[in-house]
This record gives structure tokens, sequence and C-alpha cells, in this order.
């Protein structure tokens, strides 16, 4: 795991200062901060809501509206019965220790991570190896373990810990309560031991109604209420397979101790595809063609289980042909999940996909891959991509007795050679009168093999018995004048199956967080400027107007500009305060605003503003129109600046500080 | 009240064909059918969904782009703490009975309100009048109310029930109590007595974290997330009033007895504005000429207190100045709110603004006015554009001691003049030693009176006594030497003021279903053909395209025109189905798609097709291009129907049934 991680320019990234920022411009806060604060519980401010609606909007786009989802919109409340079929009830749980004289609760796993983690680095300290900084360390930010001593371990200790770390998260309750006796762990604050892990579930519960007789919870995820729609979202498909839905929405966790700011949180919003294809036939995709050559960074399972985190660059078609990626729609989707993550800016050399391992996967899940990105804290899983195969279709069905199922005609009607029973009702009914029809439902119970034995023994006996419990001693005679056993060949022109189901799952909040840290940097002549350079399409504001004073004769062409902008729906910033215009655009530059258009004495006199390039500050300087159009252009994508910077005149003024 | 309905095209509006429309076509479905559903909780299908996102999405452009709102998301999990101080703990209630008998619970205005109405009737029909017919009474959807014995009451009985019912909304928990005694009302079901209303709090509770020790709501309504965050807003605005924040999100209400589908749910989206004004200079608005020719139907409190429903259109101007309603701010939002409205498709002629009644408001407003449509549900509240006054950014700040507050340099700073206590503290210090610090508080906050009269002591004994709890006996002396006391000018140069809040508050689940009901009509020559004509710009589906047949033929044709508009983020859908192109175009108009292109042979030969209106079904026929520029327009609203069809030709072509 790399340990460090450099800006887009190759700058040493600092946490620190990168956190002040984002929190400095409200790009999130913690909520409620007045009241004490509620840890795992953010709000984002006018920054991060922009920036947060325009990746949702850019992820419908690239998702809903090019493969025609059909997108629903389902409840967060959710009875306790849905989850209960789910498994979520008995599944959907951390294991957490508690320290039974203090109540202090720890997440067993996280703590068995830590204690460990600090011991390898007190044995690093007393072997007089170098040791990494403390930001660097991928999961410690609210760390419980403050000192570790500088205790040598043997050779042996130290791989066997190294190996348990890579694992770590396959491991169960009972194997954590093992390694926690094995290895001493406790509660670093007060060296007490503590229980063995218990199960905690992470889903909030609340109750529906007046008298409090409905439980519910809030849903960790929005996928039920998708499966639960499947029988009208495949009439609104006009029956066609294969499909897929799709919901952004929020959802909740009620994680044991959060940390890490947005990577993990009580409250999220997640925007979840849930494909539908026939398990016959290896899964294909219609458009898997479209996508095979693009190259993805893997990291298998077998990899990881030897506790190695070496990632090979595939190229998807290849990983599909191989097998190590299962089949053609899940493969599809990480090509088309990697896409996605390009389009909104993140670095490619900062994507890996990370297969699950067995003990790791939810518990509805036949294979995952994550999409991670890399992050300070390490890779940080922010798409899910798992393949659920029927499980949640089968066990809804089996419980509500709803048809998810798909029901298609077969081009070639099946030929079924079966053992057929006829009962004669017109004897059997006054012969066996009120039991009549409880024996007719035991004929039509009647297995294959025991009717083609039944059929023996009427020809032998002239008459069977079979067990109908309830009647007479629980058995009945038939003689072969009421029933008559033959094999016949039926057609089946119509093929039941449930469909399978791959879910790539995206963790918006996530996605937000590295992308935030991935676009930030450094100005070269001024340490203290940052930038963030998120792609224009999804930058919280697009442009920013900056009149050379507060003048009142630059009103007019401000007002002018704006209206021309939101028109077509950009987004623009005014400011017009006294500070510098290098001051100015210093504050926009770490919003992330693309573009800038001053606004000066010349533009009065001959309509002509100067845009500036966030990036590279370059400039140009044209009339009213092209400006708007060269906007527009490279909000739409249709440009990029170096178009826009070769085809207009440049602009040599300088930025005053 | 309106009893009945129309359709746009003055027909009859029937609500059970309506309903069944837009369930079948899984508009909205009620939640968790399979599990025995859920009262008060629906999802959104696919057209649903569509429709609601589109919704949003022209809200947005309207209101936050419009006006460079900033919006904010926050979350939806809130700590009992916050709803403590904003009063909804102790008032977001409604009054419940309870049959001690049964266990059943009512909602005690709604009881009231129902039995009434029915006896009402009843006196109708003993007097052989006219009794309105089931679906056009407005809350009786799922009524407790069955059989209603035709009983003549008296003539000023009668008189008096009417007058209780104007004022339903107005009454609180033990005028509802003395109502059911008064007039004896009892459990339909039944005929037993109930007990008296109690208030039930309608904030659903969960608690946070893994010991359950942090109780919480999920919150009834954004507000609260946008006033914790307003100093920060105050920031982002760069320190300058007057300016609006804005949220989209879900909120709960834990409903007594959720009934009318989408009217009254538990769970629903909103989207608000939260609009911060400086209280003094009568709230004026900067953009209110814009406004202040827009007619709006009004219906003032003072008219409801009479027992009557009038309303009088009036120019936002003139409701302004003679106070009709109170100030130019939310005189601004009202007329900002009927635009919207009209612009997603209300009709002009089913939108009234209701002025609330004084113990109707909700607990923190100081006016309120509701946009409401009317459906044949009656005229139901889908806006709601409160006056909060100061009152949330008030008890937050006394709570929590942030500052929710402007700080504004004044233009010329303010002469004031006031008693001023200058103690010694060289020697007061030193006399006192560890009590001088308390003694200095103590004269810190002595009160102007208090001072002027201390002020002739000191000169008439040559010493003053003051009270100072803890010290000596609880009074200290301090002669003239320690402390003086002058009458002094001075200059005030910042003003600090609390905002007032002017909050419209979007219910989008009932504008969506009230939009729904107006936009629903049957075609003339077929009853059976049924239309919902949104307006292009809301429509789930744009485009619906529609091969001749299912001959490959025409597939590339197909895939080319969805790509075309796919490109310029059109949605589209193809029916490629084997039902004739009229019964294509009929279950599409169902759904409200407002264009629709069709391709045939003479599509392959000449690269033409026709495109055709929903709403007159004429048709024209052109290229490729002139058809894509055609529905681009549309769609962004650049040109009508009328003009597509004046400059394309015509296409005689018919609809084949």
């Amino acid at each position: 795991m790399p340990s460090d991680t450099t800006t887009l320019k190759g700058q040493p990234f600092a946490r620190d200062q990168f956190e002040q920022l984002v929190k400095r411009r409200h790009f999130y806060t913690p909520s409620f901060d007045a009241y004490g604060g509620v840890s795992g519980l953010y709000d984002y401010g006018a920054a991060g809501t922009a920036l947060q609606n325009n990746i949702v909007e850019l992820w419908r786009k690239h998702f809903v509206l090019e493969e025609d989802m059909l997108e629903v919109d389902t409840t967060i409340l959710t009875p306790y019965d849905v989850f209960e079929t789910s498994g979520h009830v008995a599944r959907f749980a951390d294991w957490m220790c508690k320290d039974p004289k203090t109540g202090e609760i720890f997440r067993a796993d996280h703590l068995v991570e830590e204690v460990l983690e600090a011991r390898l680095k007190g044995d690093k300290e007393a072997r007089g190896e170098k040791v990494e900084a403390e930001e660097d360390d991928p999961k410690k930010k609210k760390k419980k373990v403050k000192n570790i001593a500088a205790v040598k371990l043997d050779d042996a200790l130290v791989q066997e810990i190294e190996e348990v770390l890579a694992k770590i998260d396959n491991y169960g309750g009972e194997e954590l309560g093992l390694l926690i006796k094995k290895y001493d762990i406790r509660n670093p604050a007060n060296n007490s031991e503590l229980l063995p892990p218990v199960a905690f579930n992470l889903m909030f519960q609340t109750s529906i109604g007046p008298s409090a007789n409905l439980p519910a919870f809030l849903r960790p995820e929005t996928a039920q209420g998708q499966f639960l729609n499947f029988a009208n979202l495949l009439e609104d498909n006009m029956q066609q397979m294969p499909f897929a839905s799709a919901s952004v929405g929020k959802s909740f966790r009620n994680e044991i101790s959060p940390r890490q700011g947005l990577l993990r949180v009580r409250e999220f919003l997640m925007a979840e595809i849930e494909h539908f294809v026939d398990p016959a036939g290896g899964k294909k995709h219609p458009r898997f063609e479209e996508v095979k050559d693009v190259e993805l960074e893997l990291l298998n399972r077998d990899v990881q289980l030897d506790g190695k985190t070496t990632v090979e660059t595939t190229k998807i078609g290849t990983a599909v042909e191989t097998g190590v990626v299962d089949n053609e729609t899940l493969g599809y989707f990480l090509a088309r999940i990697q896409l996605f993550l390009l389009k909104i800016g993140i670095d490619p050399k900062k994507i890996r996909f990370r297969q699950h391992m067995a003990n790791e996967m939810a518990h509805y899940a036949a294979d995952c891959w994550d999409a991670e990105l890399l992050t300070s804290h390490g890779w940080i899983e922010c798409v899910g991509c798992a393949d659920r195969s029927a499980y949640d279709l089968t066990v809804h069905m089996k419980k509500t007795g709803a048809p998810l199922i798909v029901r298609e005609q077969r081009k070639e009607p099946l030929k079924i050679e079966e053992w057929q029973c006829d009962l004669d009702k017109k004897k059997s009914g006054p012969k066996f009168k009120k039991d009549s029809k409880t024996i007719e439902a035991a004929v039509e119970a009647l297995s294959q093999d025991l009717r083609e034995k039944l059929s023996l023994d009427l020809v032998k006996d002239g008459k069977i018995s079979i067990d109908v419990p309830g009647v007479n001693d629980g058995k009945v005679e038939l003689s072969k004048e009421l029933i008559s056993i033959e094999k016949r060949t039926r057609l089946d022109t119509v093929r039941e199956y449930t469909p399978n189901v791959i879910e790539p799952s995206f963790g918006i909040g996530r996605i937000f967080y590295a992308l935030c840290e991935q676009v930030y940097w450094k100005r070269e002549q001024d340490e203290a400027r940052v930038v963030l350079s998120f792609p224009p399409a999804i930058a919280p504001t697009k442009v920013l107007i900056v009149p050379l004073s507060s003048n009142p004769d630059f009103e007019p062409l401000v007002r002018k500009l704006r209206l021309n902008l939101k028109k077509i729906g950009i987004s623009t910033r005014v400011d017009a305060s006294g500070a510098s215009i290098g001051k100015r655009y210093a504050r926009n530059d770490e919003l992330g605003t693309p573009m800038g258009v001053t606004i000066d004495f010349q533009s009065i006199k001959d309509n002509t503003f100067t845009l500036r390039d966030r990036d590279t500050t370059e400039q140009v300087r044209a009339s009213i129109d092209d400006i708007t159009t060269a906007i527009a252009n490279i909000v739409k994508g249709a440009e990029q600046w170096s178009d826009v910077a070769t085809r207009l005149p440049k602009f040599e003024g300088q930025e005053v500080d």
C-alpha cells in the first residue's frame, strides 16, 4: 500500500493544509458543530453541494441516459420484514468489543489492526528503521493507540503479523476474538481486557405509526427498493432483458466509531445500479465490445490471500477471457466505472480494482470488485461492483410469493417427457366424497420417480396405494378403474428464470473526497496559493466575474454577462470586492472555478473582456459573444482551454496581487 | 371549495381512471406492496422518477441559478437537542384520540371534520337536496365514516357546523376535545366514546451510535440544517445581505393516519429556500419591481375567519401596498412561486394563495401563505411561504452561543451617550485580592439606570455600595479613590442584527400529484385514450422512436437518431414491438411523451422522418437534422410545436390503429 501521495504536479500532499482548505471554503463541515457535533455526520456547504450535484448529474448522463436505465426513487424507511428476508437483520453487522470497566466500545477489526500496526512500527523503531509519518497511515486519523513502545519483535512474528494485516478484512467475529487473545490485545487507554467480540447491527431502527407497532429500519443501501420493484420495471421495459434500474439517494449505517471524515460516515449519498441479466449463457453484455480494450489495474483475490498487493495492468477483454473477472457484464461495468471516474477528474494513476476475499464479501455477493481510489488515507473503496447472483430476488419471492422472475417465450418449445397421472374424477368424487380433494392433491404432488414405480404397481396389482395424511389411516388405495399412469411428452413454451444482478454501487461522498484530494495542488510561485483543478463540467461554479473595481459603470456589463450565461444554464459568481484582481482569482482557484472574466475600462469602451484559465492562468481577450461561446464550449466539453487559447487573441496583462 | 374538477379540455375528471393510469404506468406505487404495504410510503417508478427529477432540475434553474442561492445538503439525522431548541419536540404534533376499547387511533381534527361533514350531507339528503358524489369530497378517500343517516338538522345548527368546518384548521387540542363533547362525536365503527385528544409528536425517533446513547430524529423539514449553517453561508456570500440558501432532500413525518395517496405521506421530497433579510427597512426586495404586476388569486385570513372562501385577483404590487401581503420579500416569492408552477405546467385557473389563520400556523411562523393547487381532493397546500421572522436563528444562538447574526459596518457611526464606570485596577487589585475579578465583573454588569443613581451617591457620599454576591456579606464599598462614574459619548460603528427568514417550502410530491391530475385528459374520438400533457421540459421521456416494424433495416436509423439526441442530453424510448403505430403512440401519450418519430421505408430511402406532436397528433416530415433541431428547440423551450408545424412540411399519413 503506497504510504504517501503526491499532488498532480508531483508535490508532496499535505493533508492538514488540504483539510483546512475544504473546511474553510465549506465544501463540507461537521454537522451540528454548534451542538457539539455528531461524529459521522457532515453537511455539504454551497461549494460542496454544487460539486456533489454536478457529479450526480454527470453520473446520470454517463449511466442512466447512456444505457436507458430505469431510475426509480424508493423509500428510505423500510419495514423490518424486508431486511429480515434480505439477510441484513442477521448479517449486516460489524464486530465490537466492550471494555467492561469503562463501557468504551471498539470496532474489533480496527482495534486489532491498529494495535498490530503499532507494534510493527515499534519494532521498526527498535531496529532503527525509518518510520512512516503519522498522516500517511491510512486508518489512524482519530487513533486509539497513542504511545508505541520501541520493542523489537522476532522476525517470524513480524512476518506473521504482516500476514494477519493483509487479510484483516477477511476475519469474522470468532477469528477476531482468537487474534485478540493470541496477541493479548487490550484497551490501549487503560490496558484492561476486553469482552469477546459481539455483532452490532449497523442499521438504524425506528418505528412507524402512532402506536409504534411497525418496526422499521433506515435502509443501508438503495438496492432492496429496486429489487422489490422488479416486476414493474420489467413491465416498463416491455419484458425485455437485460436491463438495469438505478437509484440515487441517502442510505444510513450506524458505524461503531466513524472516523476519517467523509470516508466513514453514518449518512451518505449512494448511486446504485442493478443490472438484471439472464444467468444462462455466461452473462454476456451486448456492448462489451465497446470497452474490451480499456485497461484496468487489477488486484485479484489470490494475490491478496498471498499477503501481497501487486496490481496487474490488464485489458478488461483479457481479464474476462482468462477468468480473472468472471463475466462480460461484470467486466463491462468495471470498465464503465473507470471511464466515469476519469470523466469527473480522477487521476488515472490513482485508480485500481480490488477483488474481495471470500469472507470479506457482503452476505449477498457471489463476487465483488471494488474501484479503489488512492488518497492520503491509502486506497479507499469508492465503488463496489458486486455480482449478487439471484440471491435477493429469490429470497423476496420465496417469502412473499411476488413474481420476481422473467417469463420468456421459448424460441423452440421444450419437449418434456414425464409421467402423468389421470384420476377419473367422475368416479373418485362419489367414492371418496369429502376426502376427494385431498386425495386429488396428493396424486398431483407425486414425484416423477414415484409415478414411474406406481405405474409398474398398477400394471402388476391392478391398484396402487398412496400416502394421504389425514385420510383413513394415512393410506389410500386407488384401483386401475380410478387412475391411469402414463409417460407422455409435454411441450413447454415458456421459460421461467430468476435474473442475476450485477450491482455497481457508488459512494458519492467517498468519490467526492478522493476527487478533492486528487485535484488539489499549489502554485509554483507561491505555495500559499492552492488550486482545485476540477474539470469544468464538475466545478461548483463555472465562471468568476471580476469587475476591476466597484465603480458602478461596470455594473451593466456584469449584468449582461451574467444574464448571457444564466440563459444557457451556466453558474457565475461576481466578486466586486476591493481586493486585488489576483487575490480575487486566488480565492476562486481555491473553489476550483475554472474560468474568470475581468471587466475593465477597456470593456466599457469596446465591449471586450479577458477570459482567464484557472490552471495555466493564461488569458485571452475577446468580444462578449466570443467569450460566452468559449465558456459554453469549455463547460460542455466541446473545447478545451488550449483550443480557446489558440483561436482567441492572447492577453498579456499582469494579474495584480 | 369547488367540489368537482374538470380536465384541461373541460371533461369531467374521473379520479378512479386517473389513479389506475398513474399506477399502471408506475408513476408511483405503494411501497413494499409484496410485504403488505406500509401506508404513507410510495415508490416512484421510472416515469415518476424522471418526472420528479425534471421538476427538481427546473426548480434549481428557476430559483437557485436565477437568484444565485447557496444550495446546501445537510443531514436527515438530527440530534434531539436541535429540535428541542427549535420547539419541534414540544410543539410539532397533531392531536389524536384513542378508542379505549379497540385501541384504534384517530386524528382528532380529521374525525371531527368527517363526522360533521357527514351530518351535513345527511341533512341535505333529508331535505331532498342534491348530494355531492363521493369522489368529489376532498378528505374522504379512506373515510372512517361510512353510513350517513338522512337526518334533518335545525337551520341554526347547520349554520353553526358550517362555521366550525370553515375554521377546522384553526382548532387546538382542547378546542377539538370540546367539539367532540359538544357534538357527541364517537368512533364511527362501534359508536364508543373516545378518550380526549392528546398530542402525538410527528417526528420519527432513532438513536445514534453503538451504545444507543444519542437520541435523534429524522428531520421533518430541511430548514434547521440551513439555519445552523448560517454563519458559513454568510461568509460564502462575502458578508452580503440579503441572500438565500436552498436545500433539496427527504424529510419525514410520522402521520397518524396517512391517506389520499401522495398528498399525505410519511417520507417526502422537499425543496426549501431560506431567504435571509434585514428586518429593518420593511423587508424590501431588490427585484420586487420585476414581479409587481403578476396577478395572484388571494384568499386572506379575515375572509376565512368569516367562514368564507372568496378569493380576490390581486396584483402582488397592490397586495403589498395595501398590507394584505406583509412585505415585498414575501410578495416577491409568492409571485416567483406562481411563475414556477406555471412553468412546470400547472393550470393557471387552478392556483390560489391562502393565508394561514393564527392557530393554524406552525409555531415558528409570523405569517404564512400557502400556494394551493386544485385537485379532485379539493384545494391542496403544495407550497408554503412562511415568514419565520428571527425565531430559529435566535433560539439556536441563545442555546449554543453560535454567532447567527449579521455584523454590518454602519455608514454613519451611531453616537451613544452612556454612563461609564472606571475602576482603578491598580488600586482595587491589591485591595480586594482574590475577589477583585468578581468585583470588576459586578461593576461591568451595572445597568445604566443604576450607574446614574450611583454617580449621584459618589458625589454625595464619596463612596458607593454595590451588590457582589459571594463577596463579604454580598455588599462591597468602593470609594471615589477607586471608582469614577461619568456620562460620555461612545461611537458605535458596527450594527449587529439577527436576520429574518422568508421560507418558500415546496412539497415536491404534492406538486407532482396535482400536476399529473391537471395535465390528464381524454381524446375526443376515443375516451379510452388518455393523455398526460406535461410540458416538454418536464416530461419523463422526450421522444418515442417508432420503427414501422421490427425489420432490421430500420435499426441503423434508430441507432443514429438516438445517438444524435443522447449527445444533446435528450432521453428517448424505442418501441419496436409488433403493436400498431397508433397503439404505440397511445401507450406513450399515457406517459406524457411529447414527441414521436416514425421511421418507415421512405426513411431508409431519403433519410426523412415524421415527427408527431402528442397534444394535437399533428405530424411533420423532414430530414434527420431538421427533426433533431426541432426536438432540441421544443425541449429547451426555444420553439413550440406550432412554430415547428408552421416551418416544416406537414405529413398527412394516418395513425394506424
